[in-house]
């Protein structure tokens, strides 16, 4: 893998865009050659759309100097990283397939397609298979990452799946402003102030942790079957989404025990060495004040998921806080993984031009 | 009732003595003309001492010229409001009790002593009845009010226990900052944060509401039977507790006559005329959006509960969003609805002196 | 004055005209009977436009049931508030302003017009008369109050000016969120930071001072002639423009003489007992600590400016802190005390139809 | 260089004592080997300590290890920085360098004593020969940095110091949360607010930037002449001073003029290669939206002082915005960077033991 592969970047000057455009500055594997916006930038630099949105990344000349690209253009990478709004991927992404590309997808508008995989690397890499399935579809590929939120809860309810079985969840859910894309809640909305609902968010948080955690075998994958409930509120805290959880398992099971399958947990990818691939996954705390977002959320590089006041819940079997960065974990540093997943598993050479 | 009876304070220089001192001011019934604090500040008058504390409360230049007592002074007014802290409240409590006076507590030290009544007038009021239990103890009396957020909590499941029976609560708060009393966190712990764990406030909301919606006969107090599971966070917002709350009630229950049961809530002194009794113990809000704190946390003069969100729940059987005042209907003014309470209930003729 | 005069609302779903249309709700004068917004609302009532704004003001069912016009529809109330944007202001003031209505303005388009007046009523209520020079220009007439800050810093200066002569003002202001309209900076943008940067402001607070206290004579104002420097910070406060002055006096001048004039302050309008002019214009605090937004800016109903820390400043003469509320005594309420000071000063008449 | 020096580090569990611990860790030349703190935290560990203070910094087990010591203990580093309290500093720093040890001290109790040298070092390394006066007070020594604010303004006024000579100065400051130390304002002070007042804040801007622009010859420091009138804020913001300042110079110049002479600034230690001396160390940003408190206080690892919308001033001669890094800059990297002066200076062998 001496080389970099050239990729794309569709929907750059979104928030969750510009985190990929700076993790990518420096990753290994891949680098960053086209980038993509709205009609309304496009033919502009990338750091002149960035500058009048009022944002300032770190990134180097070269990547603020390329020029946005309208996605009706030609692209030229094979990969292209999706970051995309849900309306507009839904008319664009499938497209982009037809053209061969493989989409590495952000956006939630084909997660809960049936051909499209949902990834988690570590959790369900093998799901990736389903892209086979694409291939009466369209010449290219769509994978996808789950919703910001769900990385966070769906890593924290892996080890239990896996050791006990999941019954039913209920989640409750303290997230960070920049799940909310660009430009997110006004000031004036969250000073002095939460807010207990966010548009789409409790949906997602119900369906998308059964299919990432079911099961692929003869070609799909089968949802697992357990219940989530969630309650979603937007907090004035710039990064991370704290996650108050009670479980219901299968079994009647023991808090240490529990706490023995949080510790035990194995990533599938474990030894892919994928580069964006955190050491810990998952990382349990002792300490009852933890964590909290601003402490905890950059451990990892932000791709360590942690979890703490792990205890015995009186209306279902256990709770615990888990936090997960929204903006690493959660978005940019998952498709990032996922692409990482893709190169090593071969499914990027699938690709035809 | 033409003339106003002298009361005294007692823990005055704290966020809820301050408010209960502004909640005093112009009351129909009652006049503070006695305040008391820790020997730090006592012979400093009032309205010093506050200044001292960065404190500008809305007080008038008589009450402000108050000479801050101590505890063991002697204390005219038979009528004593208590905002200590649970540590001091144990100590001295008890002892003006035997020195003859009515007691009216926010502190948490009594609430659970099986001869003390915790009272939320509209949902327990004849608890007060328990009152006669303590003349064995002391000639004095000690009535208490909740925990801040148990208010809240308990006055939106009032309706739900008595139309159906609760099997299991599941609570997550998101507490805002005057529930920490003085100084209450540091600016530099809540920016861009929030906070997982508040010492002590979990344990009260799994055992506090048992005993508001237990049964009072034969002279003492059966506690509901239902279980509750709590998650306490610290958010930054100047006041107000907003609560996720999931249910499970005894019985199959549809989404619309719970509604219809929070409609229907009557409170128990509505015939009262209790000055700080709001129109409407509980507003049910339509709106998705809310309640938000900012927006709906004044409501009744800060003695309305807000409910929201309404709908099925995946993990229980219903869940939605409460909102409460903590400082006004969760402390201040919980504490003084209570002196209301005894003051028509003719039980402030028994203090003797 | 027994009957209340019917009165329109223009930009009334903004957040200056939010405010406005909340003052108006139970004036003694005014009644609220038309309100106009952009195309895109028109039609639709004025309530369901606020909601889907996320705007929750505190009106009555009446006001909020009034159906949004555009400004191209025919008005019947001879006397339009204006909160409309600079932009459409300009385009569309005139224009009513044609068609015979008395605007009072709180836009900046027509402030430096050498033939609008530009009001604080209790400074300069005099300027009205150059009312009269627009009867050349157009039937109708436009009135307009300062900028929000510019309010609050004349009203400051406005004792100095009289008593010794202005010779340079130095004035770094700390602005709340408000200021900035609908939406207003993202959380993102402001947690965690302060901008120094507000488009516009730094030029308005360096002309319009010397426009408000300039003096009205032959039927025109000659400006005054001090010169001011303003450095501009968007702080996260949601209401309040803080205000850190040093003033150059054109005399040498002792603080205590400074501190006499601020005392002896007289209103121009104290005989006219117009409604919404505080009883105190100017509040002076000893407390090195205060003024403080969430403090103060309540003071008289959001209609007092509050000044502190006055003492000798080592680079000009003297420095001080000053306090606006800048939705009340810097926009709203400017522009409702400009149409009291109109009706008593019988410029209502004049007004044709 | 090749070994590194054991150094001990009081007042560790300060705000500044913890940076200074963390900028320690991995440091070149020194080694942290003994912390001490108050007698209530003596004899427990480091890390101990400051869990309960809920303070969780990036420190190695190593550090979070050491037991605290008294003051009063023997010390055996002969180099020990000084994070106190001035009050304790007062106190103590007086009787270690009676002990022989090298104060390096952020405390203010020393700072305008005559004999003690007050530096930056890319301002006025020089004035570091006002140690040798001190060898007929004590065998050891004591070297001090500014006050955090002055830091930041005195580093950007040298230039023009230097280029035209200062005249007078008006600094109004917006200053973050740890510049208060620990605890610092509570959250429910300067939520929805700004503080316009800070403890001995004014007087340390309006006297020690003149110490340390003052030229030192025949072994004293003669302070530089100009005036400095300031203001200061505390504003909600984690980390970074934000100054707005207005200069009038000793002589008529232009805007381009200063601008060049910032541009040209020349450290004093430029050729010392101190392993915490920025690259830069003034940054000009042209972006009038620049410089802001979170986007900008973090260039050069926290050390480069930021300065931006550089124009004319009407009230005095020129203005602009500035900001440093309050914590790095302004007090633990600024003590750090004195040791290192101290070390590449020779004065470390001076101090006897």
């Amino acid at each position: 893998m001496a080389e970099r592969i050239d990729v794309g970047l569709i929907g750059a000057t979104g928030t969750v865009g510009v985190r990929l455009a700076e993790l990518l500055a420096g990753h290994p594997w891949f680098r960053l050659a086209e980038v993509g916006a709205s009609t309304a930038s496009a033919g502009r630099t990338y750091g002149a759309a960035l500058s009048d949105l009022g944002d300032f990344p770190s990134l180097d000349d070269h990547t603020l100097g390329l020029t946005l690209k309208t996605l009706d253009e030609p692209w030229d990478s094979p990969l292209l990283f999706s970051a995309l709004p849900r309306g507009v991927a839904l008319a664009t992404e499938e497209e982009l397939a037809e053209r061969g590309h493989l989409l590495v997808s952000n956006a939630s508008a084909y997660r809960m397609d049936r051909d499209v995989p949902l990834i988690i690397p570590e959790v369900n890499g093998d799901h990736l298979g389903l892209v086979t399935r694409q291939s009466e579809r369209w010449p290219g590929a769509i994978v996808t990452n789950p919703n910001c939120a769900v990385v966070g809860l769906t890593l924290a309810l892996a080890p239990l799946h896996r050791a006990f079985g999941l019954d039913r969840v209920s989640v409750v859910t303290l997230q960070g402003l920049s799940g909310a894309g660009r430009p997110g809640p006004a000031a004036a909305e969250v000073l002095d102030n939460v807010l207990p609902f966010i548009a789409g968010e409790e949906e997602k948080l119900a369906s998308e942790p059964q299919k990432i955690l079911g099961e692929f075998a003869f070609g799909e994958v089968t949802p697992a079957e357990f219940k989530v409930s969630a309650q979603a509120h937007r907090v004035p805290v710039a990064h991370g989404h704290l996650m108050a959880v009670s479980v219901k398992l299968s079994q009647p099971t023991e808090v240490k025990d529990i706490e023995v399958a949080f510790q035990n947990f194995m990533s599938e990818v474990a030894d892919d060495h994928l580069p964006s691939a955190p050491e810990r996954v998952l990382e349990i705390l002792d300490d009852e004040r933890r964590p909290q977002p601003r402490l905890d959320r950059d451990r990892g590089y932000g791709m360590t998921v942690t979890v703490g006041r792990l205890r015995k819940c009186e209306a279902l079997d256990v709770k615990f806080t888990a936090l997960v960065h929204n903006l690493v974990r959660g978005a940019a540093g998952a498709a990032l993984l996922n692409a990482e997943l893709c190169r090593v598993r071969g499914f990027m050479g699938e690709v035809g031009r």
